[in-house]
């Protein structure tokens, strides 16, 4: 319990140990059949007679997990809200390995300084959904093992190649592996459709507050601008992110640019 | 005071009083920019010194708010988290008249039971973003003028036409007028670019959790589903409402559908 409580609000915990909190018995489910080795799973005994919650408690002691159950419930041990019933700790997946960047469908998503767990959640969603190889939180990005992120992904982020690192090294490397990248620019960029993003693409998604830092600006191959009316200076960089992620599924599903 | 804290918090309050509350001093810039009616400005005296904080009072006083000076600051008074040195009482702009919802260029967004305020504010701002032409509130979203969603938009709620009312009143009147209503589906629905959305068409968005209700599914002309790859089932509605926007945007700059 005092894992739980521990590992849900602490970063640096989650860090230290490789572990991460799981809350409610879907993300515990999903988790499950990810392949995620859980070691402990909490039960509210009066949660159990909800067949999802039991189903989920279930898989997991398949799988392995030791099963506790806590009298009085699981509030207050579990950010960032109240608990579904169930709560586990589970051992974080290793970084995703470096997958082939130059793959022709290859598409990263490269996350710099988003701090915004909802965000970084929404984005880890759009990522498998458009079956993206990679997602990168780089450069003081939301840690993608908090409860909020993992819940905001709908448990994408229990399923999508995740890592992180300096935006500026990762950059390089796609650069030098021939993957375009495309930073995302509230003005100056050209509109998504007019860039060709057929080939191996990676996407650069600023800060929500500051959009890209100059050093970073520089080293992309192409600036991508959404067009907007009124006095919208930028998008949530979710939506900008995810709209250019579809832009890269429709041209490949053979419309191409334009 | 007792003003700020009640309508920050209560709907009833903000819907019987057509009162609403800005908080920081960007919101209250935009608000007196959208000449939004401003009644009462409460400044913590220690957060004058920066320079926003005092233009943004100056400007509500010029637009003829009273200013009041709250010793101790707003901790407290505000919802949903510490305040910016400035928060205001304004009055709550009319429902949007009637556009003319068969303008070529109409797009209007019909949230369906939306209840997660950053996903109703992130349309908004998106909303603003396309130029549509409305956005419409219906069947139990969430309060548009709610402290959370007013920041959440940006500010983009100030500028844009917002409307209230029942789903299947405002999906007939648009079907009437003739616009295309086009639902998102999580499958089922023809991929956005081999529909044709370029005349005058309304996005009807269902909840997060439920998508649509049966009899509004059948009220709607089209279907249009987002490819998505991995175990996703849905994505976060604020992504689909505004990638299905932009397509609208991508076809109207002269691409046409595919």
């Amino acid at each position: 319990m005092a894992d739980l409580a521990r590992l849900s609000r602490q970063r640096r915990a989650r860090e230290q140990e490789g572990r991460f909190v799981l809350d409610g018995p879907v993300l515990l489910a999903d988790a499950v059949a990810a392949g995620i080795e859980v070691h402990d799973v909490f039960v509210d005994p009066d949660a159990t007679t909800r067949p999802e919650v039991a189903d989920a408690v279930a898989a997991a002691v398949g799988s392995g997990a030791r099963a506790w159950a806590v009298q009085g419930g699981l509030r207050g041990h579990v950010e960032p809200r109240t608990p579904n019933g169930v709560a586990a700790v589970a051992r974080t997946p290793d970084a995703a390995p470096d997958p082939d960047p130059t793959a022709r469908a290859a598409l990263h998503l490269v996350l710099v300084a988003v701090g915004d767990p909802g965000n970084a959640g929404t984005l880890l969603r759009t990522a498998e959904a458009v079956g993206a190889t990679s997602v990168v939180l780089a450069d003081g990005s939301v840690d993608p093992w908090s409860p909020k992120v993992v819940r905001a992904s709908a448990g994408s982020v229990l399923r999508v190649p995740v890592g992180h690192g300096s935006a500026a090294e990762v950059l390089a490397a796609l650069g030098e592996a021939g993957v375009q990248r495309v930073a995302t620019a509230g003005a100056g960029g050209l509109a998504p459709q007019d860039l060709d993003l057929a080939g191996p693409v990676a996407l650069v998604l600023g800060s929500e507050a500051h959009g890209l830092p100059a050093d970073l600006d520089a080293a992309v191959d192409a600036r991508a601008s959404l067009p907007m009316a009124g006095r919208v200076e930028s998008l949530n960089v979710a939506v900008a992110g995810s709209v250019l992620a579809y832009e890269v599924l429709r041209q490949r599903a053979g419309a191409g640019p334009r």
